[in-house]
C-alpha cells in the first residue's frame, strides 16, 4: 500500500452514492507535504518522457499539478471551466459534462500556451467517468501537442473513465485505484498495483 | 523594482478597460519558479505571525497560495465559488460579486477547516475592487479565526479595493501595486514601495 492509499484509509470518508470525501487533505484543505510527495511520485513515473508542459483543470487539479510541474521544471497550464471576459477569443475549447456538478462546461485553454512542439503531462485529482480528462486530451490534440502521459491521484476503478481514457492510447497512471467502497462499513478497497 | 514588477513589465499585456493580462506566467500558464519566489516573498513579510492556515479562493489563487503554505508548513484551504453536491451542509458562506466575471457567487469553506484557533494568512493573485477578499475575510471572521495578514500578488492601486480592505484592519501586503496603466502606450506604472 502506498502513501496515498494509506492516507485515504486514514482520513478519507466514504459517503452513500460512491462518494469518497478527501477534502481534509486533497481537494479543499490541502496537506502540502502530501502534495509534494504526489508530485515526486508522478515525476518518478514519467521522468523518462520529454515533458514540456503540465496541463490540468481548475480548481483542485491545480494543487496536484503544481508540485508535478515543479519537479519537471516546466510551466503549469490550467484549463478554465467557463469563458472569462479576460480571455482572448483565440483559444482551444472542449465541451465537458461534470458528473459531480451535474452540469456542462466549456473547458478552455488559450492557444498561446499549447502548441505542436509541446509534450504534455495531464494531471488531475480524480478520475471517475473521465469526461474532464477527455476534454483535456481533446484540447491537447487540437493543439497538435503530444500527450506523453496522464497522472491521476485517485481513480475510481469501478467507474468507466479509466477504461475510456486508456483506450485513447496515452499511458495513464493512478496513484490510488479504488476498486470498491462501502458507505455503511466505511471501507475502501484498492486495486493491487 | 522587485522581481514581480519586472516580470509584469516584461511579459504583462495592458488591454483597454484597465485589464492587465498576466496569463502567460501568473494565472493561466504559471511559471513555477516565479510562484516559488512569490511564496518566499510573502513568507518574509509575514514570518513573524503565528500562521496556522493559508486561505485562498479558487482557481488561480491556489497556485499563489501553494508555495506560501509550503514556506509556512501549514495546510492550504481554498474557498469554492459555488455549492458542490460533494460538500456537506456545514459550511461558512459569503456572497461575493465578481467584477471580472460580472456575476454573483457564493463563496464557501467547510466549517471543518477553519476555527477560532486558526491564525489565517489570506492570499490571492489580484486585488481590484476587493469583493473576493471581503468574502474571505468574512468567512474567517465567521469562524472566529484571526486574520493575521493578507498577501496579494498584484494590486490595482487605482481601484477601490485596497482602501476598502485596509480599512477592515488586517495588514495587507501587495508585491506589485499598479498605479496606472495605458493600453495605447502599453505602459504600467507601479507605486513606490
Amino acid at each position: 500500500m502506498n502513501f496515498l492509499e494509506e492516507r485515504i484509509l486514514k482520513d478519507g470518508l466514504v459517503k452513500p452514492g460512491n462518494v469518497l470525501k478527501v477534502d481534509s487533505f486533497l481537494n479543499h484543505q490541502m496537506d502540502i507535504a502530501l502534495m509534494d510527495e504526489i508530485g515526486k511520485a508522478f515525476y518518478m513515473r514519467f521522468k523518462d518522457k520529454p515533458i514540456t508542459k503540465v496541463l490540468t483543470i481548475e480548481a483542485s487539479g491545480i494543487a496536484i499539478a503544481y508540485p508535478v510541474a515543479r519537479c519537471f521544471n516546466v510551466p503549469l497550464v490550467f484549463a478554465k471551466k467557463s469563458k472569462s471576459v479576460n480571455i482572448d477569443g483565440d483559444m482551444y475549447v472542449a465541451t465537458v459534462e461534470s458528473f459531480t456538478h451535474k452540469n456542462v462546461n466549456q473547458v478552455i485553454v488559450s492557444k498561446k500556451f499549447l502548441s505542436e512542439d509541446d509534450h504534455v503531462l495531464i494531471i488531475d485529482d480524480f478520475l471517475a467517468n473521465g469526461c474532464a480528462l477527455q476534454g483535456l486530451i481533446s484540447i491537447a490534440e487540437d493543439a497538435g501537442a503530444t500527450v506523453e502521459g496522464i497522472g491521476i491521484a485517485i481513480e475510481k476503478g469501478f467507474q468507466i473513465g479509466g477504461t475510456v481514457i486508456r483506450n485513447l492510447g496515452s499511458p495513464l497512471e493512478s496513484l490510488a485505484n479504488v476498486d470498491a467502497m462501502d458507505a455503511e462499513k466505511g471501507t475502501v478497497t484498492f486495486r493491487k498495483q
